[in-house]
């Protein structure tokens, strides 16, 4: 396992989180950072300010010198990035990737790859509103979860390499999973808390006077309505069974709701609200 | 209309609105405000940090000094306290109040009141997590909108003596409506975002290793899932029907959702998040 002052990464797409990892890898001496973007002004920009080191968006040949490939795109776009580059890659490289959902793409990618290249999925817990490279900040890393999804088809020492590399970036803890548990999960802690910021604001009671009635919890409650489309509508659709499922579990509690208060049922209220109290204290304040 | 200097206050229930009702009011120079809360520790202790100058708790025949009482307590107690202290109260007090939610206690409270005694329900658009005079601070009036109940039986300078105060003491902006409007609007912007907090916290997809994947998003969509279960259970059940047709708007938008992603229907969702974002945007940043 190289260490970091020794190690060659290659970041595809520079923008939230890729020039966050840039940011983040650059602040812990990597050996060098190769950076890749779609707007070349991006990298331009990235190597002024001293994150990346080389370009490659007219010389894709330099990502041969890379030990790490992280694919910092939109999902769409990441299997046409890896089947036009592959022929590039180092013979071993590490590609991994940081999306929040995983589907059907770790296969499409091994079809893709030489026999000794491995590709390991993981993202870290981390994102923040806004997008673009103007919004990243190697703090994003700081005691964030980072997730790593456990496949038979990768090689341990690949896998520990990139666990080591998240805590170096200032990730608090690594957790392993497999695909099809991530996307569950993800359906219900990231896909269902957009999918309702986006509705509470499109409902049919939103009026031009609604503004001055507004305080914490509608703001709080909203505010990933603000919501990157194009890269949430390919993450929507790639897990769409998992999240229509959480949708269907989120009406059962507003079902829960209705009956208690067609039925002035104040009891189920305060039980249900309880409830949820108490998980959040332990989810947040709770201990480990 | 009196000045501020010139004012007593009584404020029923020093928790976090009344305690930050006192601080405000005193930080203004109010010429006199007694408190009463039903824990006398909370009365004491407020009088020893100086934010009151009398406690009724032990002798409510000092709230006849009141020009203006405030009454900062659960929507439950609210009606039982005039009942049995309005002998005490001056001829021709203003009566006010801090809760979101107004449902038929306007018309309650009339039925008790002597005919110079004038109700004019109102609250700030202020809150925060937690509860308790400890948790209050004259902050949570800064440039928060002020909501005042229009009824015709109010007389027109006590309506105006309450939006001078509200400036006062930091308020922004004051908006005047029908209790009817307000209890729907409030619905949606307050009681729904609590439901959903609510909803989503005890949605049978929370697990042991949930915590592991939260990021932003899951958050913020459950701060005040932390619920103070007692006062919001008086709130949603004076409120229910209009709170039930917030549900089923909030549901309106999920079946969308859902919709959608059954059919793989991109442009939809792209629409949906367009729109949304739009309106937050507005919302927040806009103009007003």
């Amino acid at each position: 396992m190289k260490s970091l002052e020794e190690t060659t990464f290659a970041i595809i797409g520079l923008g939230l989180i890729g020039g966050s990892y840039a940011k983040a890898l650059k602040n812990r001496n990597a050996h060098k950072i190769i950076g890749m973007d779609r707007n070349h002004i991006v990298s331009l920009m990235a190597k002024d300010e001293g994150y990346i080191t080389d370009i490659a968006d007219e010389d894709p040949s330099l990502l041969q010198g890379a030990d790490i490939i992280i694919c910092a795109m939109y999902p769409g776009a990441f299997v046409s990035f890896v089947k036009d580059h592959v022929k590039y890659f180092k013979k071993d490289v590490l590609l991994t990737d940081v999306m929040g959902i995983k589907g059907s793409i770790p296969d499409e990618i091994d079809r893709l790859l030489g026999p000794e290249m491995d590709f390991v999925p993981a993202h870290p817990m981390a994102g923040r509103e806004g997008k673009g490279y103007g919004q990243s900040t190697s703090r994003i890393f700081e005691g964030a979860n980072f997730i790593v999804i456990k496949r038979k088809e990768n090689r341990p020492e690949n896998v520990a390499w990139l666990r080591a590399i998240a805590l170096q970036i200032g990730c608090g803890r690594v957790v392993e999973l497999s695909a099809r548990e991530h996307d569950g999960i993800i359906a219900y802690t990231s896909d269902l808390p957009h999918i309702m910021a986006v509705s509470l604001m499109n409902s049919d009671s939103m009026k031009e006077n609604t503004k001055y009635f507004i305080a914490g919890s509608f703001r709080d409650a909203t505010r990933v309505a603000d919501i990157n489309g194009t890269l949430w509508s390919d993450l929507f659709l790639l897990n769409k069974e998992p999240v229509i499922a959480e949708i269907e579990r989120l009406e059962t509690q507003l079902e829960k709701w209705k009956k208690a208060l067609k039925e002035g049922d104040r009891k189920t209220l305060l039980v249900m609200m309880d409830e949820a109290k108490k998980k959040r204290r332990d989810m947040f304040y709770g201990k480990n």
